[in-house]
C-alpha cells in the first residue's frame, strides 16, 4: 500500500514545512531502561504535535480542482489544528467539525490558523455523517486522520528523521490511536532497516490493536475508551492501518493512565518538555518496562504530542 | 579578559559532554515580537541547565595535583547539580554546600552525580565563609558560579553554538544573576559578530547590573531581590562579568514576576517546555516589548534552565 519510497516523498514535500524536531535522551531514562532511548520530540512539532505531516502531505498532492474547493476534516483535537494549518500553508480553505465542548483553546488554535470551525454535539450527533454531508454538499475533500495512505506515509516521516539524525534502531515505539502513525513509522523504519522490531503501545483501556492483531481481524470496543489518552480513544483500529500494522508490527503493548502520568512527570521532570497523555504513553511503555527488549538496545519513542492546558496538566499530576 | 578563541577552546572541551541543545522557534512569538526569535533551550541541557558549560570548563582544565585533591561549590540551585556532574565527568570529588532547606530533589539531583553534600542554614550560616574555609581545611580548588574566566568562556559556548547553528544575530538577551553568562554570551556573540547587540535580563528587583552599568560602578543592593527567579537574585554583579559586561552590553533590561510567569506559560502552551522562572526572564522580555529594537531583527535568547517541580509551576502559573 505505502513503502519507503512513499515516505521519502512525503518528506521532501514537507521539507521546510514541518520542523524537523530534535533528539531528545536523557541519562536517567537509559538508566532506568537498560537502553539507549532515542526520543523523537513531535510534540515540538508545529501544531503540537506529528498531525501536521500526514495532513500536509495528503493536502499538498490534491489536484487543483480540489484545492480549488477546499478541504474538510472532523476531529476533537490535533488533526484539526493540522488540517487547518496545512491548508493555509497549501493555500485552500479548510472547514473544521469540532465538538462544541471542545476545550475553548483547541477551537481558538484552529481558528487561528484561519479554517471555519463548525460544531457539533458530541453526545447527540454522528460526527462521520456531518462531516460526509458536508464534504458532499460543499465539494470538499475529507482529509481522514489515519485511513489514508497519503496521511500515512507522511506520518512516517517522524521515524525516518529519528533514524537519520540518530542512527540505526533496534527496537521503535510509536503510539496507536487509529494506527497511522504506527504504520507509518513501521513502514519508514523496517523499509529502512528490515531487523528493527517496531512496537504499538496503546492504552489498557483501548487496547482495540493489541486485540485485533491477536484475532487476525479488526475488532470493535463496545464503548469508546475510558482514558486520559484523548488521542487514543479509536475503538477499532483503521482498515488501512491494520492491513499494514498486522504485517510490520512485533506486536502492540499496554500502558495505563498511571504509568501515563507518572511519564508525563517524567517528561516534565527530566527532559523538560511538556506532554500530552497521547504523546506519553511510549514513554511510559520504556519507563514501566513493557519493552523488556529495550535492555541493551538501541530504542526509537515517538514522543507524539504535547497539546495540553498547563491546568489539565496540574490536574492529572498533581 | 576572555576573547572568542577562549569560548572556541571551552567549545572543544565540551564537545561530547554538554549537548548541543536545540534552536527552537515559534511562529506566534515572531508574529508577538516583529521579529524572528531564536530561542537556544538550555533547559534541555544536561543537569537542566546552562551551568554545566562552565563548570565542566573550569574543572577540566584544573592541573592534576588540584583534580587529586577534588573541588568544592556552594550553590542552593543549578550550579550545585553541574560541579557534581562535570566533577564526575572528570573524574574529581565535588563536594557541595547546600542550605539545608533546598528542595529535597535538587540535594538528590546532586547526589546522584555522586557529590558529598553537606548542608548550611541559610539564614545563620555565611556560605562564603564556610565554602572558603572548607576548600582551605581539604585542599579542594572552589568553583565560582560566574567570577571565574574559565567560567564565563564556558558557558559563552551556548551562544556560540546559537549563531553557528541559527546564523547570525542583530540582538541578543540572556539572563543576568552574577552576569557570567551574559558576560560569556557577548563575547562570543560580538566575537563572532561585533554588529550583534547583546541586552542582559534582570528581574525588576534585583537590578543590580542594570543600576551597576548606569553608575559605571558595581552598585549592592542591600536586601536579597524579592523575585521568584531564584537563579538571579545576586545582590551584585561578579566582579570579573561587570568588566567585560560595562564594555560590552547594549544595556540591561528588567520583567517583573508575573511577566516571567506569564512567560513560563507561553513556554508550556505554546514551546512545549519546562521554564523555571530564572530561565524564563529573557522570553518574557521579547514578549513584554522590553526589547522593542526586535521588530524586523534576527534575536536569539537563551532560555537557561528549567528545573522547577510540577508542584511549583503549578503554584507559580495556577
Amino acid at each position: 500500500m505505502i513503502d519507503l519510497s512513499d515516505v521519502r516523498a512525503a518528506a521532501a514535500r514537507l521539507s521546510g514545512v514541518a520542523r524537523r524536531t530534535p533528539v531528545l535522551s536523557s541519562e536517567a531514562l537509559d538508566e532506568r531502561s537498560g537502553g539507549t532511548v532515542l526520543l523523537k520530540s513531535e510534540n515540538l512539532q508545529r501544531t503540537g504535535s506529528f498531525k501536521i505531516r500526514g495532513a500536509y502531505n495528503r493536502i499538498s498532492t490534491l489536484p487543483p480542482e480540489a484545492l480549488a474547493r477546499g478541504v474538510a476534516a472532523y476531529s476533537s483535537g490535533n488533526h484539526a489544528q493540522a488540517v487547518a494549518l496545512a491548508a493555509r500553508l497549501v493555500g485552500t480553505h479548510a472547514t473544521i467539525l469540532m465538538p462544541a465542548d471542545a476545550p475553548p483553546e483547541k477551537l481558538d488554535a484552529t481558528r487561528s490558523y484561519g479554517a471555519e470551525v463548525l460544531t457539533y454535539d458530541r453526545y447527540r450527533d454522528d460526527r462521520e455523517a456531518m462531516g460526509a454531508e458536508l464534504a458532499r454538499e460543499r465539494g470538499l475533500t475529507l482529509v481522514k486522520p489515519f485511513d489514508d495512505p497519503a496521511v500515512m506515509a507522511g506520518q512516517g516521516t517522524a521515524a525516518l528523521e529519528l533514524v537519520e539524525d540518530a542512527g540505526p534502531l533496534d527496537l521503535l515505539l510509536a503510539p496507536v490511536g487509529g494506527g497511522g502513525l504506527v504504520a507509518g513509522s513501521a513502514t519508514a523504519a523496517r523499509g529502512l532497516d528490515q531487523a528493527t522490531s517496531v512496537l504499538g503501545v496503546e492504552p489498557e483501556a483501548g487496547d482495540d490493536h493489541r486485540r485485533s492483531l491477536e484475532s487476525g481481524r479488526r475488532v470493535m470496543l463496545p464503548d469508546i475508551p475510558a482514558t486520559i489518552a484523548d488521542g487514543l480513544q479509536a475503538p477499532t483500529p483503521g482498515a488501512l492501518p491494520f492491513e499494514i500494522n498486522r504485517t510490520l508490527l512485533e506486536g502492540v503493548v499496554t500502558v495505563d493512565d498511571d504509568e501515563t502520568v507518572r511519564a508525563m512527570v517524567f517528561g516534565f521532570e527530566q527532559l523538560k518538555v511538556v506532554l500530552e497523555p497521547s504523546g506519553a504513553v511510549a514513554l511510559a511503555a520504556v519507563l514501566f518496562g513493557k519493552a523488556p527488549e529495550a535492555r541493551g538496545r538501541r530504542v526509537g519513542v515517538i514522543l507524539s504530542g504535547g497539546n495540553i492546558s498547563p491546568a489539565r496538566f496540574a490536574d492529572l499530576t498533581g
